[in-house]
């Protein structure tokens, strides 16, 4: 295959999102829209990325890092003159350039590699559109080509005859052009028309006229060109992304009561027989091993559940969180930066934070590691087959030896040996008939106020 | 506009709801189904108010305070014997009347409106219909009609020709009359029919055989005209509200990851570039600003969200909650009468109920104001920058000083002054060797029970 | 009615559910869907239940108990060959018989009676076939019939004339026949075919060849012999039951503000005037009474749930959870095998465990039962208007009397007497000034770690 570098249009203004946020980097299953485009073109190996930005410009800055070379398209004068901005970017590159736009972002890499292939098939075009069929083709600029794929003529639909506009190959925007070709037919790009815009689109009716010849390359999924330009579509694209990724899992051999409850994260991972329940949620980073179960209302980022361990219901797991094999989160357990040996088990209404559980070690309901001193963070190790009572505060630094009990109750502020018993709890203080006393006057006294 | 009065039917029994609950008092949003509807009224200032009663009177009356008048109509001969009951409330009262029905609450102001003003336009009707035209038009009565909307004829599907039947404007029940017409049309009314009921739909046949003109106006949204007979309806119109202020939601600058897990109540309010995350619940009275984060699972109802807050997974927000700029709750956090100042953090597995939390203040996990005391409610008063150690519980009243320290595991009864340390708790009892001793008699015993 | 067996096909690799749990095994609505089809035809009262297993026997067997009788199919030749096995387990049984598929689990007792009853009627047939007539008949085998429903043919699709094609009659697999015909057409079915297998079908032919009769009834719901063959199919099959579910709950007086994200389990009990908020998950063996509310967020699991009780938001109720009238459970609060009586609240962030608590009584948030001391669990009694201050632990066995304080923060080892105030509270130690000099010491740590 060629070389070739992308060219990634984003300098678009959003304002029908309505958001401070750039427009690509609004997340779909948690990951910028722009990251899904780059990951897709970067199957391909493209030699060289450039994204050309507008407002915006420094938050896709920060969030590309050295991903691509950004080049500023001030003002806007249309899609053609957007790419004319990257020509500098390119100097020197003479290989092929792929046209991708930031809120187009599921196209599929097989699409892509298409298109730059047929830059060098039959014909050898100048220019290689990406032409789709939408159920409905209302009122997108069409196509004209021959059975060959040659285009003819590209139109847009109000300009277009009535038999032009009974052709429903569509111009989805995306292009392939040799670099060559692509700038020299650029600059020859006018703005005489009602925007006074200089649109990429007329660089085919350039080639043709040249004699230079220009193709269409047709996508079997409409749905791969959809842009997003409202939160609305935004979570049309969230919901279809859901939707692929549910019957993927299923496919792959997980159980999904109820899949359209279950919202997964870009990148989770998951092993075979793995029940999830309704109401999940996966932040980035999960990885699920076989036969683990992840109960209803649980909600889980940057964590590795071991096999055939067993999450919630409503637990969340945060990031650092590793559960080893059968280890057990229960109801209203949070887990952060931590480690469930094998078997271990937190059921109910804990906090584990910063934290080594060891093997078959017991954590009682109401169990809080505090690991924080209001400005460092410090470690708490239990070690295996201890038992930590109920409502006991462990605070950290601080060690728990292997088969060593706390007793319900006690703030833990120094080392429990292994088979010790620490227990912090002051006398047992009794006031035989003080309740009675107490409900009577206060009965009194509500009743007073009431008068 | 002419002064105008609604007389709104809801005498029905509702027996498909299968509910104690008269039907016009379940909610949608969280809000009566009759109170949607007078609120769309009342955009039109009404001079006059009445809802026609029947079984369940009491409950509509508590319901209703001085809102509304009511009249009983009682035994219930039929929809036109319905409307006469709210003659003597209408005493003296000459302008316009418009009949509404309790559970058909979506009617939009424009529409009644425009069946207020078809009163004083051409022809100057009697009565004025509101028609619709349904997807598939079924067995609904239909009004028979010519291009001006002069009505020649209404008619019950059953007694309708196949020509009428043809024909798919359809009767909504709503009308519009001028008071003086409507109770002398009703009066000439009869009950000669199956049922022996008093149809209001008779006054259009009445009026238009006396030679008063009547006419209809038509809804271009059969929807709004939609009445509510079940659960399932009920079920149906909320999904139905729910969709559109989801959509409104998203056009106003509001991320919803899933949209469909999300839902509102009738007064909630959004600021811009809010993110809410997947199976979020409002209940009323919630208000969040820009910026602000909603998270995963979770809960409010009366409470106010501050810019740049962030809320859950798993918080719950209860009346009188307020969350200043960039305050943080977190997971299993109920916060209820309680004001967090700017940057305040309650991050885990705490009740904060009647407090005022400082800015800046932390407040560990497992945190709990006792603000009970099986009596009375009583006040929790934190400083700035106070930190409030793990799994402490704070009897009130009680004040925290700013910048003081609450250790770990304290019951705090007493006030702590700013820039003190508080820490109740006993000695740390140390028994080596213990828990090994315990382990192998309690093993014993577990054996000798499995014999 | 004739006595009969019902012959099961369970032998099937079920390979597109990718999973270690035999296919008939997963659950829908929480019930393995084997044990859906057997309680469906158990309501007919067969004679004999035979199941006829495969890989996975072990699994079949351990579920099925002694519910029914096991034959193994080894090696599988075909689903005539399936049906043959059985043929010992029936020695001596003269009756009809029934065959089913155990991923076939929703067909209704009436079509079952249906089928059984035809072999009794006009032209006593040999063998009757259900027939189904899909939306799309796709590529199933055909049923070639007359009026009257007498089989002239069954043809597989890729045998079958465009006039046969254009039959939209199809074959569900599923048959009834008289024992001594089954097993005798059996014997004469071939395995001349490009799989070399014994196809169950063939005995229609057969009989029709032989001057037996053959006849066809017909569901007229097709979604009753759908079958399930991957975990797709499972969680559609999970969808549909859970809509028809909701549906008859709201039909019988339930209000569902989200009937879709309610999610009921096979054996769901649910009184008149029930709410259910959104987010809320039914396990098995729920009984909820009469104008009690579950909030949302809430997972309940063997609970019995009483008049006007309320539950939630954020509560799970496990096994053994009885909550008497108007007993209230809040948020982020666990209960097992637990009795909470009348009017009883237990509103934040608690956790119950083998107890019983009197009515009225009240448990204050962070309340635990220690029940568990790593080998045994005990019980804690609570008694009636008991309170229980925030953030106690009751160490178990305990008994709490009835009108009796626990002070908050007690871990409570002792009986406390009704009437009792039981307080367990260190001193409290006043430092002031130290939290400020910890400030001063922790900023410049900090600042120096920064360097």
């Amino acid at each position: 295959m060629n070389s070739f570098a992308t060219i990634i249009l984003a300098a678009g203004k959003g304002t029908r999102m309505k958001s401070d946020l750039h427009k690509v980097l609004h997340p779909i299953a948690g990951r910028p829209m722009l990251d899904h485009l780059m990951a897709s073109a970067g199957e391909l190996k493209p030699a060289h990325t450039v994204v050309v930005v507008g407002a915006g410009r420094e938050q896709l800055e920060n969030a590309l890092g050295d991903r691509a070379r950004t080049c500023l398209q001030e003002p806007q004068l249309g899609t053609g003159h957007a790419v004319q901005q990257a020509q500098d970017a390119l100097a020197g590159f003479s290989g092929d350039v792929l046209i991708l736009y930031g809120d187009v972002p599921f196209v599929r890499p097989a699409t892509m590699q298409s298109m730059l292939d047929r830059l060098h098939q039959p014909d050898a075009p100048a220019v290689v559109v990406l032409g789709f069929e939408p159920d409905d083709a209302l009122q997108y600029g069409r196509v004209i080509a021959d059975a060959e794929g040659r285009i003819t003529k590209m139109v847009e639909f109000k300009d277009a005859s009535a038999e032009e506009r009974a052709c429903t190959l569509c111009n989805s925007g995306l292009m392939a052009a040799r670099s060559e070709d692509l700038f020299d037919l650029l600059a020859r790009v006018g703005n005489d028309n009602a925007q006074g815009e200089y649109y990429l689109v007329d660089i085919v009716n350039v080639a043709n006229a040249d004699g230079r010849r220009s193709a269409v390359v047709t996508t079997d999924d409409p749905a791969e060109v959809a842009g997003i330009n409202s939160r609305k579509e935004l979570a049309d694209a969230e919901r279809q992304w859901q939707e692929f990724r549910r019957d993927e899992a299923m496919a792959d051999g997980v159980s999904l009561k109820a899949p359209e409850t279950v919202f997964f994260s870009w990148d989770t991972k998951l092993g075979r027989d793995v029940t999830i329940e309704p109401n999940v949620v996966f932040g980035p980073g999960v990885t699920v091993a076989d036969n683990a179960t992840i109960r209803a209302f649980s909600h889980l980022e940057g964590a590795s559940v071991g096999e055939f361990a067993s999450v919630g219901p409503y637990a969340r797991l945060r990031p650092g969180t590793v559960l080893e094999e059968s280890a057990k989160v229960g109801n209203f357990v949070e887990i952060k930066n931590a480690t469930m040996g094998k078997g271990a088990k937190a059921s109910h209404l804990t906090y584990l934070g910063d934290a080594k559980i060891g093997a078959d070690a017991n954590i009682g309901a109401g169990t809080i590691t505090c690991n924080y001193d209001g400005y460092f963070k410090h470690q708490t190790v239990i070690g295996e087959r201890a038992f930590i009572g109920s409502n006991s505060s462990l605070i950290a630094p601080v060690n728990i030896g292997a088969d060593a009990i706390v007793a319900a109750g006690s703030a833990v502020s120094r080392d429990v040996d292994a088979g010790e018993l620490r227990m912090v709890r002051a006398e047992q203080l009794v006031k035989p008939g003080w309740a009675d006393r107490f409900h009577d006057t206060m009965k009194k006294k509500k009743a007073a106020r009431r008068k």
